[in-house]
């Protein structure tokens, strides 16, 4: 006994996540739902469509898709123009498991300890984001396009993408130049790139 | 106040689901891990590769990448030839969202209140469906293969397929005959279909 | 601590089930309730009351009582005259521990890896069906009747019967008949065995 | 849209409760395991027993039964002998479902704005004590014994007699008296009444 | 594989516990908020104020700041004049983080073991109480008042003091003598102290 | 009952935070543990202790004081000298409640919506930053140092610095020029600043 409650004590380091379920079996917008309400059909459009010409996520969360309200799953599509990036970003909510459908893809996450796992992808790779990390994917092919889609366990993992959230002109004057201690004039260099 | 105790009553349903997450960012099989750690490659065999001849279910879980424990979401790639079915079947513990990539299929399932929802998909179509429920999916197209890829916000959903699980032989003597108001010959006779 | 690491990879596999709790102590239909509001009193009609002929499920869920909103407890009484059957099914949201209080039954559940486990209780046995997995409680006893108490870690665990779920004549054509292996006509002769 | 943000602020109060499940179907002990693992036999000893002299508590927990590890539900079998109590007690970790299978008894809670709830069950009575809430239970009647069977939505609820963890005689000298607001004579007689 | 399983099976006893997240991040009154939101500022009073003459609890949870529903994490910060005392309590919705300010305290809580665990401590001293077990807080310097601070994993851990929910006059006759083992007499001199 | 379907549907966006709680009452390192399993004495350093001349962050989580294991809650003190900054970072496990003990700060986040909260506190205020997001404590006075408690609803919330964790000079070349659309050179700006 004595020994199980020690190794207890020296393995026992988990915490939860996840959405809710719903103790009906859905969220029921009304008594008159059908099949339609179960299934989402804005990415048709992926099919035979063109790649954009900028690095672009069409997302299927609870937002555009209430019906997953409660189901604890979304999706994100992310299409990759030659040469386009997915900055950094963290998703507060959800880790992400990112599947590479064409092309090839430079990724990779930072973790609580400062550590940078980066890895380049080729097409069929899976590679999971853990939770609530800075994170980046980037096409540096110069010719081929790049698409991959990724799973979150979370109806609404949200993103915050970083060089907009940080280098934001509003934010009190000192809090910039102090946390990255960079002259005035760098960060603003910087701010007014990211305006364009 | 009475009235928003009043509204609390009446619309509060819901039970938790998903993994926990885990207090450090990744569970790390030791200290060398490397970006390696993150990337699952046995995909790449579905690259050009051709399709079953039966129904098959390529599962990324914790079970065939360790790395996702915690993290609380998975796929499986689903690959349908002509004609073939993932027969009817539940998750456990997970909600499950589909992602229609190619070919067309007929998917449903039946909630806790004996409703039947069933759907004829098309490519580029995602449909839900909620934890724990009989569902399937048929390609009941005579030529075109389909393929779909399925997102989980579990590390290990589980899936139990209906037929197998049912109609076992072992199970007491009366059991299936008296469950499904059948003859000991009909039961037997599906029996000995889901053998060959 | 490589160790420890290492253990912690081995060992770790939960997800979380259960309902929520409430931040207030309770929820409360308004502002006047009292003693009542904590009380269900339709179990009453057990006492005395005269065994049903066919299979009967009393349930003391959020449902009848919603007073169990967010207390993550339910029942469930179940009587068993001689020879009936709960027939296969399974509880989305919640494992059952049955405790038997008099008669005999068999019961039994098959799990994830198709392992089936079943059992012949007598009065005073107590058995757990894990969460959403197949099961079924059968009297095969010719003359006495089978009285019995469940009880689930959710307010709403469900309940989806596996018969009347699967043979539900409305399903797509072609469905049952690919996930079972069986003719058209031994189909139609269970679904017209479960009509009547 | 405001509208809506608007109510969820108001009615939005939860709290997460109950255990984990398992992301196997049920914790194993090894892999020889069989039906048996899933059975408790230990209260067969109920079924034609004599009612104990004084108050006694059989419990079905995770202590007991390690089975219900993962599972998120547990019993408590209830023998009050005519004039006997369940002294005021709380359970930390799982509201309790109380039914009354034989007897009557006077039962109550005091929630945290310091409301008394009490009630006087009848044979057939269910009666909910929300979790974490100081209760009692009591036979007041002078001839005839009452049992009850209580469900918990957790495998180990836990349990706080608040006499003999209150009038502890090793707590700092002064907590009690100031506590209570009493004589140390008073304190010391209470504390010298639990001690027989 | 068989180990492994094993060791799970000892080692495995958790439970959940905390608030929900709230699927946007944060619950917002209406679309017109800005950092006053996120900012209380009641506590202000504190700086420069005068000792209370008894012992007081000043309560910064979802109740008085209601952004922090949702947000899982509370404070109440205590003053304690000398000789005053936090009596006897539980919080049923989560453990307290006790972080000592200025003067000393003697601080103590019970298991449900019935084990006693209390500690004299100093200035710069944190301790802590686990969730839902019966705990106190006592200054008995005779000259020096003293202040705390605790935090809470909880938006609305919630308080049931002890002395007045227990001796409360109006529960049934005989629960609080059979409970205590003491005669009517005993119990009535601490109900009248208490009401004092 | 349509319209409080309609309702459940609008308002109902919650998702699960928080560690774990224990099934035991606490996580215990072996059979002889004793009130100083419970206290933590590493911060009396700060009784009568100077500033420091650099920003610092001392921590009381599960890693500091093991005994938080399993209790949902966790310290950090911090401690700025006059001109010092807390950089912009994260906490991808747990909202921070932080309570300005002395001194005056501006502290803000930025939400999923790229929303910028700030404020200028003063002492005896109180600030919550919602979890997940990027957010950063300043202070801007010249002579007055500043102190602040706060406090996490997890035992392990971590911490990822966005300077350090972004500006990594081993990441893939490309990377930060395309994320922050800045010229190689100023990228490299910001990386010599941070080395220093």
């Amino acid at each position: 006994m004595i020994l199980n409650l020690a190794f207890m004590f020296a393995i026992f380091r988990i915490a939860i996540a996840g959405d809710p379920n719903i103790l009906p079996d859905f969220m029921a917008r009304n008594n008159t739902i059908d099949a339609n309400y179960f299934t989402f059909t804005e990415m048709r459009q992926l099919v035979g469509g063109e790649y954009p010409t900028t690095f672009k996520a069409l997302k299927v969360t609870m937002n555009e898709f209430p019906t997953l309200n409660g189901q604890s799953v979304s999706y994100v599509i992310l299409e990759f123009p030659a040469g386009s990036i997915n900055p950094l970003h963290i998703h507060p909510r959800a880790s992400e498991l990112m599947f590479l459908v064409s092309g090839s893809l430079q990724v990779g996450f930072v973790d609580t300890s400062n550590n940078l796992y980066q890895q380049s992808l080729q097409i069929g790779d899976i590679f999971v984001f853990p939770k609530g990390l800075v994170h980046f994917q980037y096409n540096n092919d110069t010719k081929e396009p790049a698409l991959a889609i990724s799973a979150f366990g979370s109806a609404n993992a949200g993103t915050q993408l970083i060089p907009t959230s940080v280098f934001n002109t509003s934010i009190f004057e000192g809090i910039l130049d102090v946390s990255f201690r960079a002259t005035r004039a760098t960060i603003r260099k910087i701010e007014e790139g990211l305006k364009q």
